[in-house]
């Protein structure tokens, strides 16, 4: 294993360390915590958090700050964050008008933060949550029953956090969440596997011309091991399944995600990017919002996903108000 | 190799129409050139360009935007671009008042844009230009005279593309650059080597227990090899290096960049940023301006390089200023 780490049993509270550093003036760490507030004013809203395994990186610290979340819980790397984190989050991400918890689908996510959300209820704070379960590939999976939430997740932050600014209701915004998450679907392909510091290893290891469609963000399997393929290829395989998700009948205005799994360089994210717009054209869909880079990682994974959200203009909005975080 | 592309001849092109699709909203392209201009009405200011061969994604066109540059002219994978396409990014930089190149030194670059420049200049378009030579590392080297250019090439981007949307003249950003260059210093190191695709394999190899110090970004070779290390070894090393290239006695304030190659994941680069903070505070520098991710990449390269820029308040002033940007 080569990283640029010092201790594979350190690397979650190093990095927190370097990233309230780097972006102090955005954000801070709840003091003896793995949790990362913003620093922006309260304001008497709904309080939007998130968080999850560490691994993701930007997610979902770097979309912490005005206009989108208000705070963030890191676990270790791949593992869910304890009751004791989330709960801490809660509380401070409380402003008297209750908090939102955005969780991807994930068994350990859910109780956890269901449990946190007992806990702070009990201390009379209002909780209330969603479940994204984004990812298409796959029903139930190694830590999942139904689907996995994945990159479609910051869609969800970010339209939740415009309504938070708005003054919405805990309320409005679970009935706007319910409303958005089905609308949000993503798919990904991985060319090598993600190596955990702790386990000094890939998770799972492909050849050289081999690549696996519909892998998830831990390394859980996907639906099919295929040879290596040019970038149009791919995009066929991951917009055609996309394509066939959603009912068009309805709505063929979308907001699109290519996201890279981290060690993908941009010049292949945008490469297959041009090869998806092809494909949305010859359907005749309109894009309204467009996204690409590195946002809902794999730690080292080589790979990317696409993401189609089927949008309102509201939501077309919600995407492109101005937000002061490290990774929007 | 193992890369999400269609044909390694057409990669650039390719990457442009994702580019130009995705940033459609900042950005279009020169059209019959691998040129990327921005989209903002035309002010009569001074118009700032940079460029090189592309595999350094985001830079340079990622910079190119309101507050930023105007223009970036992409090269073929790892090549300087030619003139006649420099040329035409210099002809549609121009607002009337002139353009200045941001140049990053390497003999081929300052050739062609130079080149560029007298065919721009026979059309009556003023020109001027600065050469960026911040690699520290080595003296000479594959590409180049004197010091390489890597990435703080983008300080000098985003300080020149506030002086120019402030209104100030070709010479005052000369004398700007002239000023602000010698102040920025850069050094790096890489785990893997990168793979250009018309090449189809690593520039160069490494072990898995070795590491090269003061690599350049095209996979030039640096002042050493050595074990692999835990991060705080590397940043001792890098900054070492750096803090003794400068004299304190003058200005203890400064600019960081902690910039990724290509396949380094943030978690990585937030926990070496952590172990530079330390080495910074124990030096009593104060640092009025961060920044963390990838910047100025080289592939897939996996590594990353640390960028000290001294900086006054004016740096800092202008570092801050809101561009509109795909990367910055």
């Amino acid at each position: 294993m080569k990283k640029i780490i010092n201790d594979p049993t350190t690397v979650v509270d190093e990095m927190l360390q370097g990233l309230t550093f780097i972006h102090s003036d955005v954000l801070r760490r709840a003091e003896g915590f793995d949790v990362i507030m913003r620093r922006a004013e309260k304001q008497g809203h709904v309080g939007i958090i998130s968080g999850g395994g560490s691994g993701h990186e930007p997610a979902h610290a770097g979309f912490v700050g005005e206009g989108m979340l208000s705070g963030a819980v890191c676990g270790a790397v791949f593992t869910s964050p304890t009751p004791d984190q989330i709960l801490e989050a809660i509380r401070q991400a409380d402003e008297g008008a209750g908090v939102f918890m955005v969780i991807k689908n994930y068994s350990g996510d859910i109780m956890n933060f269901e449990m946190a959300q007992e806990l702070a209820e009990s201390e009379d704070i209002r909780v209330a949550s969603v479940v994204v379960d984004d990812d298409i590939a796959v029903e139930d999976s190694l830590y999942t029953q139904g689907r996995r939430g994945v990159a479609g997740t910051i869609f969800v932050h970010k339209i939740l956090g415009d309504a938070a600014r708005r003054g919405c209701t805990l309320e409005e915004i679970k009935a706007l969440a319910d409303d958005i998450v089905p609308r949000i679907h993503t798919i990904g392909l991985a060319l090598s596997g993600a190596t955990v510091p702790e386990a000094g290893k890939p998770g799972f290891v492909l050849d050289e011309d081999e690549i696996e469609f519909g892998i998830g963000i831990h390394g859980e399997p996907g639906y099919k091991r295929d040879a290596m393929a040019p970038s149009k290829t791919f995009a066929q395989e991951l917009f055609g399944k996309l394509y066939e998700s959603f009912d068009w009948d309805t709505n063929k205005k979308v907001a699109l995600l290519v996201n890279g799994m981290g060690a993908t360089p941009l010049m292949e994210q945008y490469i297959f990017a041009h090869d998806v717009e092809e494909l949305l054209a010859e359907k005749g869909i309109e894009v309204a919002f467009k996204k690409l880079g590195n946002y809902m990682t794999s730690i080292d994974m080589a790979g990317l996903s696409l993401t189609l959200m089927q949008v309102t203009d509201n939501d077309v909005k919600a995407l492109n108000a101005p937000v002061n975080t490290p990774a929007w």
